[in-house]
């Protein structure tokens, strides 16, 4: 197996600037950036010191391997404008299948790092698990490779699985942050820190460590005290999106069986 | 001021059940422990080496302080049940205010510790919030001596504020454990394991220590992703109920601005 040493990423936004980096400080030739927004692939293409390209045209045909970082929505338009080469066109999104390349494209693959990226906040890639899928032999190994040079953990899982690992992940931890912002935004209204709440937010992830979610629960819903609830909701009523959200959990932790 | 130096705890909860050893082990006497579950007052109190007590008149009227660690629906009832004693009378819940005590009885605190309790996972105390509340100036250093015993973190907040912060702490770690929830469910369903979310799940939170909430949402919704919004919720067209969800965030985050 050649293992993969050379590299294009497509793409600018949060994966491709926490990928390009890792990758690069695992030792890969990073050949360049290309972005739609010329000025994004710039600042990143600066701090790796690679190229950066104001047309897809003029990307390379020799990297060993193309980390196409975009949008779900862009994907699509992105392959279809990509040149022909012969390294392997990899994604990183959870939610779109292989198939998204054409039958034609034989060294095709997906590379997913099952992660929240946001530009301003530092990531050690070393526990993120990557989750990787190819028809193509070769390719498969090579990308376990390449994922094993930046994490401890890279799998297989097929596009069906990703798919539904990624929707597990927009409740784990888009949804989740959401709660967060309920809270934070509650305790500003009443000049209270949201600082106090995190030994909280810590305690309830570590409690997974040995509950499963369903015996972790606590609160007013699981213990089914209206009293509270319904002071609770009249508490929300400057707020009706979050009192509709209070009510539609709280009905859903009523159902569970402790 | 004395500081307190003896304590009877009325309740066998989660949160009895975690404070009543800190207080042990940080030096206080525990005299006994009173429970309606009798059952469970008996686990607590062999624990601790203490007495147990068949009915709330045993309870002897020498000690320095009594915690009522009690639900909040029972709370009432027994602050009508307890027995006049000379000690302070102090409870420990987030969502009622210090009025449940008469205003005859003198040395009523509340001492409120501000996280997530299940009695199958041990708690260390030092970075818990204790936030205290007491009309009685005395009553009031004496509960910063006692919580400065086990946490280093004791705060003054009012009726009024705790109440808000409980209602916050409900959205920040009851209704996020919830999401946990949705998530180990979908998982399970399709025979993938909840494990590979926790890196997720950690960064998620750790995000926190340099970024806003607001600042720090990703996913489908704050990038507007209809496409896969969609996708989504067509995947979960076997549970409505987690539709409601995923509608009614997803919604609601594509309301913030970035």
């Amino acid at each position: 197996m050649n293992s993969i040493q050379s590299l294009v990423v497509i793409g600018s936004g949060n994966v491709a600037t926490h990928l390009a980096p890792a990758f690069k400080d695992a030792g890969l030739d990073i050949l360049g950036i290309y972005s739609r927004t010329f000025k994004n692939s710039k600042i990143l293409a600066d701090k790796l010191n690679a190229n950066t390209y104001e047309s897809i045209t003029e990307i390379p045909d020799s990297a060993d391997a193309y980390l196409l970082a975009v949008s779900d929505s862009a994907l699509t338009k992105i392959v279809g404008e990509m040149p022909i080469v012969d390294g392997i066109l990899m994604h990183t999104s959870g939610s779109v299948g292989l198939d998204v390349f054409s039958e034609n494209i034989k060294r095709a693959a997906v590379f997913y790092p099952l992660q929240t990226f946001s530009k301003e906040k530092p990531l050690d890639f070393s526990n993120v698990p990557i989750l990787i899928e190819s028809k193509d032999k070769m390719v498969f190994k090579q990308l376990e490779n390449l994922g094993g040079k930046i994490s401890q953990t890279v799998k297989f899982i097929d596009s069906k699985q990703r798919k539904q690992l990624h929707l597990a992940a927009v409740f784990a931890s888009n949804f989740s942050n959401y709660m967060y912002y309920i809270a934070f935004d509650l305790l500003k209204e009443n000049k209270l820190n949201f600082e106090l709440l995190k030994p909280l937010i810590s305690e309830t992830i570590e409690k997974l460590d040995t509950l499963s979610p369903q015996k972790a629960q606590t609160g007013p819903a699981i213990r089914h005290d209206s009293k509270t609830m319904n002071a609770h909701f009249e508490m929300l009523n400057t707020h009706p999106e979050y009192q509709q959200i209070y009510r539609l959990i709280s009905d859903q932790i009523q159902k569970l069986k402790l």
